[in-house]
């Protein structure tokens, strides 16, 4: 092939928010694949808070992308070259394809996905990470019950807003937070929440006492500070907080923000679990299945914010998951023509 | 009857350590029991780190001690007048008797006891709150397993030393946290620990890191602060948290020091759950069956630090908890004459 590839790969780990001096724009020749390889033509990249994490040389639950290597990403796209028996030329799949717009992947390392079963993007969102990361999260650890009361923080992100339609299915009465006017119109009117409560001009802790007068049955957090500091003072008995992110920390250059209510837990005999998806991979197909019902039924909204310009957008596209920017999964178009 | 009952009455809501102004010491007549009531004669008044917690005016699992009422306090004692049917003039009893010299309950408040079985201050501490403290929060809610690693601060205290002893019968490799050179030789070689870890003259997050190389599987936390964020840092897979108490924080001016490692909980797929005692009495009679067994088969070392001086001496009493300085359950007698 004479295709050029171009990528971006992390040039220093970052202090704060993500410069331009991280990020080098490299070009390459595409690369055949080798044996049980695919070349993939990327199409559209998932930008995600967690990437943030995935930069920093801390022991976490993933490696940390290497300096120098392509940044790691999920992403889907069509197959145009193959050395694996399960996939063919014309086949799209999803998988960790990084932010570039050709990859070389194990064709056993992504996932066949079928465009007319829903569009490419939605396989990146509800039929995808965020969507297993809202299904499992919520009801394998929040465990809300029909009638309880179901907070959510980053409610108009692509998780929190899938948090809450789901939460609904289940017959919970569920507020969302979200940060501006546009955002909760979205989260009530749109998603079908019964209130959104925006932290930028409202005080959260008075508003979530309003609207949550016996407290939180589960809350589901995806922002950590002040907010989930709010959430604990106010938990109901027996309370489940579901510790998914903390985007209003990824940046700090200085100590994480801890919980300083967290002795509500006790008072409460409450709970406080963390997870991230990959420890459900297993149960993947379950989650599909029950959130394409979901689409198909016209229970759940797939709601994708899908951004222009191709891999040289990369930078500036990410910086918008922390500025807050974008309304569901933000998703970056690749290779469109 | 004329004996006078002296006894220690909140005067005022403390800020930082309770003050001597923050009591009152005041005299009455010995009352006689109403219809379902028993008078007790005081013995042994427990003294907790929880107290502190009682004292202040905020949304609790229980009430705050009013002002002007007598400070709530655990006790034991004997009965010495009754209009109870199932109590009599000679029998002992446990329970919520205040700081004072003789306290009329209602019978059906307080729990009989035999001192042939156990001293009293055993039922104070083994075979009473501390002791169920320890065995549900470490069986139920940390639910170890044969050969993991059990970490425990406060293991020089009333709860953390009986964790440690229980986490060991029960096959754990157990690490316990305390303060000075005295308290850790306690707690390896009167309690059995595997390891003690003295915060006052070692890196707590460094020892930890050497002692479990492997990662804490169960951290049972009754300090917060510091040492809970340097468990949180080396959590293993699916480790479980107890939030017991947090005596580092208790007397705090400012705000609470919130667990700035509680992400650990999200990379390790972890929980951290609080729990009071009060919400599992309906099994006291479980956890007393159980301990009483492992003491009397010697298997559990009941440790209590028994100061003089009567109700007089409960304020500089108390203080001991807060300054570290006693070993296992402390415990003030009463009425020894």
């Amino acid at each position: 092939m004479d295709a050029v590839n171009h990528q971006y790969r992390l040039a220093a780990r970052p202090v704060g928010l993500p410069k331009d001096t991280d990020w080098e724009l490299t070009e390459e020749a595409v690369a055949d694949p080798g044996e049980g390889e695919v070349l993939v033509k990327v199409k559209y990249l998932s930008l995600d808070p967690a990437m943030r994490g995935w930069m920093n040389d801390a022991r976490s639950y993933i490696a940390p992308v290497e300096l120098g290597a392509v940044m790691r990403a999920g992403a889907a796209g069509e197959v145009i070259a193959s050395s694996h028996p399960g996939l063919q030329p014309g086949d799209h799949v999803s998988g960790m394809l990084g932010i570039q717009e050709y990859a070389v992947v194990k064709g056993d390392s992504v996932t066949k996905v079928d465009p007319n079963l829903a569009p490419l993007p939605v396989w990146l969102n509800t039929l995808g990470m965020p969507g297993l990361t809202a299904y499992f999260g919520l009801l394998d650890i929040g465990a809300p019950q029909e009638g309880q009361t179901v907070v959510v923080s980053g409610a108009a992100g692509a998780v929190g807003g899938l948090v809450g339609q789901i939460a609904k299915i289940k017959g919970c009465r569920t507020i969302g937070i979200a940060g501006g006017p546009e955002k909760c119109r979205h989260v009530e009117e749109e998603l079908g929440f019964d209130v959104a409560i925006d932290y930028k001009s409202e005080n959260v802790m008075q508003a979530l006492h309003q609207h949550c007068p016996e407290g939180i049955d589960v809350y589901f957090d995806n922002v950590g500070g002040d907010i989930l500091d709010a959430a604990l003072a106010l938990l109901a008995r027996h309370a489940r907080v579901v510790i998914c992110g903390a985007i209003s920390q990824y940046n700090a250059t200085g100590a994480m923000q801890g919980p300083s209510n967290y002795m509500s837990l006790l008072v409460n005999h409450a709970s406080m679990t963390g997870y991230v998806i990959f420890d459900y991979l297993d149960r993947a197909a379950e989650g599909v299945r029950e959130m394409g019902g979901w689409l198909s039924a016209g229970k759940l909204k797939s709601v994708e914010d899908i951004a222009t310009g191709g891999v040289e957008a990369f930078p500036d596209t990410l910086l918008r998951l922390f500025r807050g920017e974008n309304l569901g999964k933000l998703v970056l178009e690749v290779n469109a023509g």
